[in-house]
């Protein structure tokens, strides 16, 4: 068996159709071209970093340490928001600094620490950093040239003030399965959880439950997630990014 | 030119967004870095293991001796049904036995075999197989680890009475074309075929009707497909997984 | 580091779903095992050969020489329109004789030529010439058996009359943005652009103009795009591949 190569994680909001994945893929392929490259979400929620960031920080933990992701929910592209490299819990995060980065952070064994990637091409995009600045700064974390010097502390670091567990649906699966933001370990068993009137009790999986019955469970990455056995939690409570549940 | 490696293929009803394919091709890419991991169907018929089975076994001949086939179309996940490894015609195939691999089995020249993955990891999910028991039994395959043993006769294995060929639609592709589970080898030349109350004569390429004509032509793969010239036979005939199609 | 493998980039309108990318891809993976596969565009204009035309031609410059595109917008499948193989500026094109290589040829630096791929296998289906005709072209374009002999001057191709830029919508991607046809560097920064009956100012990115605002701005592959910063351009104006805008 060989060695396995560095991943690089993608982590966007782009959508699965389009260009935007491919001219990025195309670029780490180039410039990393051992890397194994993964395209983990690309329908993150759409300019939701806050949603977002429960949603990178539930799905990291099974990847190997020196994984590098790349992480693009980015209404700001453009703007004067900081581009930033992160360590965290021996992965890294490349991506803007809008708080995306903040439930990683927070979770973090250890001492998390950040750069910023201060040495942007003046050919980059004013538009598409994913592909100008965020993908080659990821190759170069990739190949051990980045970042350079010791970093700072989280403390200077965009830290918004968002709550330790989001009681908000952050994803949606083609399942119609409906994430939420709280980690199911804070969540005892026997809990019920209301969501869009409705008080669901908790199961282990979908068989568990009769045909067309709604539950929550611990999803497969740890969170607490709304599902119907045989059916769709999205149309049946008409859920969306955002909506709130409560645990009771 | 360098030897071929394995191919390692992806048939799914996981939608072609969200994190689970990118999950699965991790632990395929972490286990075995030399294969070639390639996405078939990430929507094959959701939740619908019969009529995926006809279209799992419509594409497959094109892939060599040696493949693996990592199939998930699991809507008893979690239950008590089986996990197995297939082996036939020369071809892998891992995932539920809840008659997935019916259509493969019941077409494949010689003997087939088949062993049921028993070893699974305390640690697997209760809702998501294909990444903790199907991903890293296709990676074992793949490098001549699994299977263990003889294997059991097909007898054993869970056989659904389904016919030889499924006279309905089994997948809609992005054209509007519907696939059935009908081999066109098994439709003489000049048969009609009733579908929403039309009567259509087969055709051998779209350029070969008027534009908005509707037609069945044998597709690439070997299976009756309904199509319009330029047009979708999908929203023309109201069509979906499971409509029925009738050879007149 | 290593020597970056040949690219082989797809640019076709499969669609995100379905098998058609997959079989491509194992084809390519198969006979040219040490290139890399870049899914560009799997959702090019359907069966828009030209819209598709000037999509192509503003992606392209970003890949290196050598690249192979193999490009599948092709409604004439299975009549007596040619296959072909394009070489531009240093890059390879493979794909169907419809005008879909037009503006990039137009555009080339140097001297185009192009080869008729005559040698069509018996065995290639009537209706999926992506995975039986070009992804094999492709395939040996990559390893350098292809094309042989000199090749011919663009002259001879099919070159259907169409405007240097095309002043209507080609694309919209997955944030409702729309990208026209039209090269950003043709029209001057303080141009008004007109769509939907309501008049638009340039700007150069999204948080430079008020949330909610419509502009136009130079997109990261130079082409007039339309958006609204925070909204989606494609449900305010009603847009679609087609549609026309206007410089005032």
């Amino acid at each position: 068996m060989t060695t396995s190569p560095v991943m690089i994680v993608l982590f966007t909001d782009f959508g699965p159709a389009g260009p935007y994945q491919g001219q990025v893929t195309a670029v780490l392929r180039r410039q990393v071209p051992d890397a194994d490259v993964i395209n983990l979400f690309a329908d993150a929620p759409r300019g939701d970093p806050m949603s977002a960031a429960y949603l990178l920080a539930a799905y990291t933990n099974e990847f190997p340490a020196g994984t590098v992701f790349l992480c693009v929910v980015d209404p700001g592209v453009g703007s004067d928001r900081r581009a930033v490299i992160v360590e965290a819990g021996g992965r890294w995060f490349v991506g803007p600094d809008n708080g995306l980065f903040e439930i990683v952070l927070r979770r973090a064994p250890g001492t998390a620490r950040w750069w910023e990637i201060a040495d942007v091409s003046q050919e980059a995009s004013a538009t598409f950093h994913g592909r100008d600045v965020f993908a080659p700064a990821a190759a170069a974390v990739a190949r051990g040239e980045l970042p350079v010097g010791e970093g700072q502390s989280v403390a200077g670091i965009r830290r918004p003030g968002w709550p330790d567990d989001l009681a908000r649906i952050v994803y949606i699966d083609g399942f119609g399965n409906a994430m939420t933001g709280v980690r199911a370990a804070t969540v005892p068993p026997g809990t019920r959880v209301r969501v869009g009137g409705e008080e669901l009790t908790g199961a282990r999986t979908f068989s568990d439950v009769a045909r067309g019955v709604a539950f929550w469970y611990a999803n497969a990455n740890g969170l607490l997630e709304i599902a119907v056995n045989d059916g769709r939690a999205d149309t049946r409570f008409a859920l969306k990014i955002g909506s709130p549940v409560e645990k009771l």
